[in-house]
Order: structure tokens, then C-alpha cells, then sequence
């Protein structure tokens, strides 16, 4: 096929989103040139896809060298940047990604995101900066994708969003149940393979919050316009109402190399055999539910700030990493993660029209502050890392 | 809103989709002009409408006089081609719709196309004659109108077409069990309200197989492409898959008004108060089955005739309109519908790449033959008709 070649800097290539990455990248060797490979602390992984995709730079948090299979090892807010790069796959876990994020669009870069917390801590401005820089945000988690694939073609703008929610891996408990759940527990979710951050917030819902947030800034939907919908099966990832009440949604089953090779290959299809396929009549029946918010105060909260807007969200952002942290490394109960992060909301005190320094600052102001006063007194070395002047990406 | 008037003329406005395209019209005074309105024998209608809509022009079966209420009397053709038309809602019922759609086409008309028999009849001459004046088809049935908006703004064509199917007034029963069923059951349709010819369609899924013929001509899928499921609340009104795996469908409350609004209005979406709205949860859930063929006879028959093309679905479709003429008249058995379409397929001499008049000869043969063969020895001015020169706008 006389496609032109995409080249391609991934950012996180070694997490869970990079690596299925990489699977779709491996089956089309001829549309896609990997540039550069970023990756946190799986220097071995990372090591072993150098060797594969043979990239030419590689970013690392703790390198043994400067060389890695002959490449060559930048900054990930370098590979973000590189002339040579025409996507930048946004794969990274947490508000680490923003600093990569914002270089990739202020170099005029398509970011194909998967990593949401840039977008919650500074929605509008990560927009203006792709706006200025003529790159385009190519979401690549299943509910934004859908509604992007929903809107393709489409005159008119949305009349409304309706994005749906699995409900996560405690979908058929109270939430006053859940006070001795082990991070274990709340990492088996029941439709989607993620990473562990992610998985988390599934369990609380702050993940669908998280999507609400960035389907808000990337579509430009008022809040009142976005609905969730509890539905179980995974298989409709979300629907967009249109003026005239017609609905569209996009269905397939729950894989995220649908919507990954979505955004590399837009506005193109390509058929790749290794993806399963969606059988109406295996499936059989699709469910939906109102969301009972009382289930995921997480949600709930959340949702409240958000339409704040001002820094708001990106203490959301900073406060649940935290949380989810905490929780993960056995400081806080899962049911705490809600009141970890309504005590940092508490103390702060929101900036309107936030710079993109502001927003980052109070993000990494929430971590901190929501570590420091949930974390039971055991040596860490996490803390400061997330403030650090580097980015970090997730391994 | 600076929107350039769109001047109509509806062809079949007395009947079901006639009244509701008049429906649309009448919310929407300022977008939409009625120059024709053409019906069968519902003379007292037609003249309310006329008086209503004020059309410069009108056409009746059997009309009083040449003027009404004002607008001058003219044969549906001549409606099809005048000049101050953009689209021409053909809305009649059967074959006797071929004629004005051809008139609409070769003038470089769009056509709101209801009418699937002159799809099914001659599907390749009308889309090249839609090709050649530079007109367009615009579907005003649920299912291709879903197909359609789902492939808006696509840059590669379908994958699979999977239509679904309501299943029909008698799917919760066997064949067997409907040999005594009554015209007055079978137009019970479980849930769209529609004309009598269509709900018979509907009952046998003649009118599923008419619509896999439509889309097969339509969005240019080969049949083995096309799949059909069973969906009971006939809420998902089609979906398709593309290349890569993903699957649109288009969503809404069974209401022929979303159609019909859709075609009109076309690429722009439009707000009607009037219409009901999809809500997820109180539809609480979807389902699809597989169709079951053996419940269906004249679905495989029209399918196996459908694939082998030529003069083969003209027979389809002018010996249905003859059966289900004949059950509702009294004259067969529900159960003797396909039997009645076998009986004349058996009897037909196949014309390879057939032109416009070896379909419309076909069809209208395969009518009378129907009849001839079927009709008890009663007194009865149908025959004949179908096959007359004039198109006969259904009422």
C-alpha cells in the first residue's frame, strides 16, 4: 500500500498502553518508523523493545548508559519534539506526562493521548497549545475514541455525550463494604486489561470522572451535557446524541489496540487480524444503568470540582495519584482514597485562569500534600519524585 | 437561521410516510417548501393537504377536477422532474413507484427514497441513473438511513452491513402455527406503525430482505457482506463494521420521522421538539438474536433469488406485492405468501443484465401471474392496475 510511513515517539512504552503500542506498530512494519522509546524503570523491557523496533533515540529514568542497542538516550520532552517524529504516542501514567505533553503540541506534533491527567490539571491550555501549534489530540482511550470515531463527518457539534462505565471491579458492592478490599481486589477488573493506576481509578469511577473531564476539553461539551451510563459488557464504549436526537455509538469488544490503531492510522482503517471481533449475537444482550453516584463518591466529588474549573482539577489530578499510591502501598484503605483527596481540596486555594505553571504546581502541591498527610511513617522514596524537575515515564 | 428553502415534492403523501415526511414539513416552515403533493385515491386528504401546504402543483388518481384548492393537476412523473423540485420524497407503495423515481433521477433530482421496490426491481439502472443526472438517493427507511449516517465522514467503505430486525408481528411464534392468522394480526406490528403493505413485509421479513437488496445497490456491499439480526426493540436501527474491526451503529426510538427528517435535512441535524429521544436506561437493554430462516421463508427465498440478480428480484418484488395483495383481500393464507412468490419465481425466464423495461415488464408480469394463479373467482378491479401505464401514487 503506498501509505506514507508515520513515525512515531513512544512515551511509556514499557506500561501497559506502550506495549499494546507496540503490538499494533509490530503488525504493520511498513506504515509506522519507531524514532524514539521512553520508558521509567523497566530498563529491561525497554531494552528488549530497542533491540526490536531499533528506535533511534531511548529515554530511561535510571540508565546504565548513554547507548542502548545503538540508541541514542534524550530527555522524553526531547523525543517529544524530535523533527523526525510525527506522532507522539502519550502513554504515561499520572501528571508526569505533562511536561512531554505540552512539547509535543507546542511542536506542532499530533499526540495520540492515553494519559488523562495532562488534560484534567490543564485542559484548555494543552487545547491552546495544539490550536497554536496546528497538532491535533488523537484520543487513544476507548470512550474519547469512540466519541471521536462518533463525530467524524458530522456538521454540527453534539448535542450530548453519553459515555459509558463498566462500573469497575466493585460494581456489585456498597461502597461501605469495600473498607478491607486489598489492592489485589481492586486490580481484577472485570472487562478491561490496564495498568495499575488506571485500573484504581476504574474501581472508584475517578477514572470515568477523569473521562468526562478530558471529553470536556477535547469535544467542547459543557458538563450538563456529558451523561455517564453504567454498561457492564464494555462493548458500546460511549455514544454522542445529536441535535436532532439521533444517536451514534461505537461498539467493538474491549481491547485498547482498537482505539490505539484508531488514532495511528486515522483517518484510515486498517484490518488487523489479531483483534477480535464483535458478534452481536454471542453477545447477546447490552445493559445500561443509571449511575449511582452514591457508589463512587470518588465520582462524585470529582464531577464537583471539575465544573469549578480554575485549579481545581488539577488538584483532582495530583490529589488521586496520590491516593492511589497510598492506597497501593498499603497507607490508606480503598475507601480513604475519597477522603484523601477531599482533604487536599479543602486547603486549597484555586487560581482562576491558571498558567501552565500554576496548574502543574498545584498538581504536584496535591500529591505532595495528600502523601504527606495520608502516609503512615515508613521510609519512601516516592515522595518528590512526582515534583521533580524531570518527567518521569511510568514503566 | 440562513438556510436556503428546500422546495419538495412528495409523491405517496396520503400514505404512512407521506403524512409523517408532511409532519416534518410542518414544523419546519422555513426550511422546506412543498411544490407537488401526489396521492392515490385519498382525494379528501390530498385536498387538506393542498390546502395546507398550498403546493403549485397536485396529482390524484382520480381526481374531481384539474385544479385543487389552487394547485394545478399534473401526472406524478411530470412531479418528479419540475424544475423548481431539489427532492422528491417518493413515499407511494410497490412497483408503481419506479416510474417517477426514474423521472426524478435522469432530471438530476435528489430522491428521499421510501419506496424500496424500485430499488429491489431495477437497483443497478437506478443508481446509475442517479450517477449520470448527479443526483442522490437519500434513504428514508430506518435501516439504510442508519448505514448512511454511520458511514458519514468514512474514509474506507464497510466492512459488513448488519441490519436489524424487529422480527416481525409473528416472531415469537412458528410457521406452522400462522396458517390461520388474520390480516388484522399480521398488521400488528410490535414496534413500528407503518403502512399495511410493509407491515405484511414486515411480518414475512420480506421487507428485511427488500432492505438487504437496498443496501446491497445502496452502499455497493456484496451480499455475503450483508448480515441480519434479530433485535426485538428495534432501538439500534443498523449497524456497520469497518476495516479495522470497529462498529458503528445509529440509535433512536423507532419513529420514521428521524429518517425522514435526516434525508431532508441533510448533512445538517436539526432539533424536533416533536420527536420521543433515546434514553439508555430506561431502555435498560438491547438484545440480538440470530434470525432463524426456517420462521422466515420468504426472507431465504428472496435472499436465494436476490444473490443470482438478473431479472430475479423484479419477480421478487412484483410477485410480493401481488401475495400480500392477495392475503389482505382474503384470497390466500398468510402461510400461502411464499408459496405464491415460489410458484411464479418457479414459472420466470431469467433476462441477464435486463434494461429498465425487462425489470418493470418482469415485475408486473410476476403481479398478474401471482394474481391470476392465487385469486379466488371474485369480482375484483386490482388487476391490472399495477401494470397500468400511469404510476398509482399509493394513498
Amino acid at each position: 500500500m503506498a501509505r506514507r510511513v508515520k513515525r512515531l515517539a513512544v512515551l511509556g512504552s514499557t506500561g501497559s498502553v506502550g506495549r499494546q503500542t507496540l503490538d499494533v506498530v509490530r503488525r504493520f512494519p511498513d506504515a509506522f518508523k519507531v524514532v524514539a522509546l521512553c520508558a521509567g524503570d523497566n530498563t529491561e523491557l525497554l531494552e528488549r523493545q530497542v533491540i526490536e523496533f531499533k528506535p533511534d533515540y531511548f529515554s530511561a529514568r535510571n540508565p546504565k548508559t548513554g547507548q542502548l542497542a545503538g540508541a541514542q538516550r534524550i530527555s522524553p520532552d526531547e523525543a517529544a519534539r524530535l523533527p523526525s517524529v510525527d506522532i507522539v504516542v502519550a502513554a504515561m501514567v499520572g501528571s508526569v506526562g505533562m511536561s512531554s505533553v505540552m512539547s509535543a503540541l507546542n511542536s506542532g506534533k499530533d499526540v495520540a493521548l492515553a494519559n488523562k491527567e495532562p488534560v484534567v490539571i490543564a485542559g484548555d491550555l494543552l487545547l491552546a497549545a495544539a490550536r497554536t501549534g496546528k497538532g491535533r489530540v488523537l484520543p487513544i482511550d476507548s470512550e474519547p475514541s469512540a466519541i471521536w470515531q462518533c463525530i467524524q463527518g458530522e456538521q454540527s457539534p453534539p448535542e450530548k455525550l453519553i459515555i459509558t462505565a463498566s462500573g469497575g471491579a466493585f460494581r456489585d458492592r456498597t461502597w461501605k463494604s469495600l473498607s478491607d478490599v486489598t489492592p489485589e481486589e481492586a486490580l481484577r477488573h472485570p472487562t478491561w486489561k490496564m495498568g495499575q493506576k488506571i485500573t484504581i481509578d476504574s474501581a472508584t469511577l475517578m477514572n470515568k470522572a477523569f473521562e468526562v473531564i478530558e471529553s470536556h476539553h477535547l469535544f467542547g461539551i459543557p458538563y450538563d451535557r456529558i451523561d455517564v451510563v453504567i454498561h457492564r459488557q464494555s462493548i458500546i464504549h460511549s455514544m454522542v446524541e445529536f441535535a436532532d436526537g439521533s444517536v451514534k455509538a461505537q461498539m467493538g469488544p474491549p481491547d485498547m489496540r482498537y482505539p490505539i490503531q484508531y488514532a495511528l492510522f486515522h483517518p484510515e482503517r486498517v484490518a488487523n487480524s489479531a483483534l477480535p471481533r464483535f458478534d452481536p449475537v454471542k453477545t447477546a444482550s447490552l445493559t445500561f444503568g443509571p449511575l449511582d453516584t452514591s457508589l463512587y463518591p470518588c465520582y462524585q466529588l470529582a464531577l464537583e470540582y471539575a465544573r469549578k474549573g480554575a485549579t481545581w482539577p488539577a488538584v483532582l489530578a495530583g490529589a488521586d495519584e496520590a491516593a492511589v499510591t497510598l492506597f497501593l502501598d498499603g497507607h490508606i484503605k480503598f475507601t480513604d482514597i475519597p477522603d484523601a483527596i477531599d482533604g487536599t481540596l479543602a486547603l486549597h486555594r484555586p487560581i482562576a485562569a491558571p498558567s501552565l505553571e500554576d496548574a502543574t504546581a498545584t498538581a504536584a502541591w496535591a500529591y505532595e500534600h495528600t502523601m504527606g498527610r495520608n502516609r503512615k511513617p515508613v521510609v519512601s522514596e516516592l515522595a518528590g519524585q512526582i515534583t521533580g524537575a524531570g518527567p518521569k515515564p511510568a514503566t
